[in-house]
């Protein structure tokens, strides 16, 4: 199988949790650490004791310099991609902000970006509530501004890519298979998968993937992005908002998901599991170069444990 | 099958929606109504050209009295239910209040619950803002209060009934079979599947059956609650606030879901999937009087067809 050599952007040393050279991963889920993870008591159906584990969830407040946020719960483990990222997907931290700092103090579960230009968002926060009160709509107002006004660029998914990709990242080591009840979001770029994070909720999973992206400065306009969930408006707004051209699921759309895709001119692709799948929007940048005799239907060993609804 | 006579509470016959008197289902999905679904035009791993449907989502705005309080994205099947049940789990309802009037514009997808007593939540739309930003976070500053001062009845679960309520569950038409991308709840008696609710967003499906059960002044102590979506604090606090007992889903646990229903002693149970379970607290609630050698594993037909991540 041919491996593209790294972009440059891309061959760096320094990214923590940064994987050995032989892995394709630059960051990929960690199901061994045992911060993520609990290992919990109950019954089974025949009423025999069993041991299990479950997924962490754990509040983490975010603060933008001086002003309190939100609190989110999540697994935990990348809090200041987490906080770059959601504070970029808010529309609060712009692309060109200078970050100055980024505190994390695990004991209080706070973590501080700080810029260089002078923000208050007293307003933004309040507008929030008049308008909404779940993730998906506290976002929206802005959100479908920035929709707006952008341009997806020119780009190609070879339908190879497509099965290699999900192939590799279904295989991949991960909490999902550790303890389930998990969300994932994987970056990637051809056939090889860049960053995997996974998180209790879908939206802090692609934040965490946004705030790597801004910290590293990794562009966008090459590359693909597949989630384990939901096609829904508020996926397809961030992921057009990051400035990525495809994305892929292994789950089903909504008819607002569809809309807003092809407005953004975004490939839209759903249902992918085995040889199977689903384009709705922006099908022009699929190459349908994998012959499908050779691609497997989807066999029970690779088929997701806890397989059940998407979110 | 022995079927348990309809509860005085449930033998009425103006509930909208109501199924007929052959049917299990008080209320059941209606994956028909053109409403609920769209079809779109797309194309397959084949490259060749397909229609499919996807589901919608709308968006609906909920007032108490005079008062904006969110706007949901919803289905849009129950607007009432879900106002209602938004109201009540947000704990701006109080469940002995005096609902004089529920209107539903359907133009202008405004929903208004007028009540007898004066209501404002200024103050606690205000609070919210300062403490969080997602679904999850909204809710938990008052529901964690709820939790301290609930006792759940003594119940009891046969795994007799599991696995029948499964079987119902799974093989009932719903909009998952149809179009995907959906959540599914249902508040069942015994083995008796009463009300299933389905919308794109878990807490909306949550909220319809509780604003169901206030609407209709329904019990909960006898009552058993199921979802296909993960067993999440924010979950185990709403069933908790709702009085019933017992909950059962497909997908996994979080470890802060885990420690709250014991603390609330919720019979908690997941990955119920064929013949599996497991139990994670409120076990002696259980009563296993099924021969598991008459349960078959999960068949592929019984199995979710977007199979994939829970929420």
């Amino acid at each position: 199988m041919f491996v593209p050599p790294l972009p440059q952007a891309y061959a760096v040393h320094y990214i923590s949790g940064m994987a050995s050279p032989k892995d394709d991963y630059l960051i990929r889920p960690d199901p061994l650490d045992p911060r993520l993870t609990e290992r919990v008591k109950g019954i089974d159906q025949t009423g025999a004791s069993i041991e299990t584990a479950v997924t962490v969830e754990r509040a983490l407040t975010i603060f933008l310099n001086a002003q309190e946020i939100v609190t989110a719960m999540t697994i935990g483990d990348h809090p200041e991609y987490l906080a770059l990222g959601y504070l970029l997907n808010q529309n609060m931290l712009k692309p060109d902000d200078v970050v100055t700092d980024v505190d994390y103090d695990e004991e209080l579960s706070v973590v501080v970006v700080r810029t260089k230009r002078k923000t208050n968002y007293e307003k933004k926060l309040k507008k929030k509530v008049q308008t909404s009160g779940c993730a998906q709509g506290t976002v929206f107002g802005d959100l479908m501004e920035a929709l707006e006004n952008v341009s997806l660029p020119e780009a190609e998914l070879r339908t190879s890519w497509l099965y290699m990709l999900a192939h590799k990242i279904n295989t991949t080591p991960s909490l999902y298979l550790e303890a389930g009840a998990i969300h994932g979001c994987v970056l990637a770029v051809k056939d090889r998968p860049l960053v995997y994070m996974e998180d209790v909720g879908r939206h802090n999973a692609v934040d965490k993937i946004a705030g790597w992206m801004f910290k590293h400065q990794v562009g966008a306009a090459d590359k693909i992005f597949y989630t384990t969930g939901r096609l829904t408006s508020e996926m397809v707004i961030k992921t057009v908002r990051m400035g990525i051209p495809i994305l892929i699921s292994r789950s089903g759309f909504t008819a607002w998901g569809v809309e807003l895709a092809r407005k953004a001119n975004l490939t839209l692709i759903g249902r992918a599991r085995g040889k199977r799948f689903v384009a709705l929007a922006g099908v022009d940048r699929i190459v349908f170069d994998q012959d499908l005799a050779y691609v497997e239907d989807e066999s029970a060993k690779h088929r997701r444990k806890a397989a059940v609804h998407d979110e």
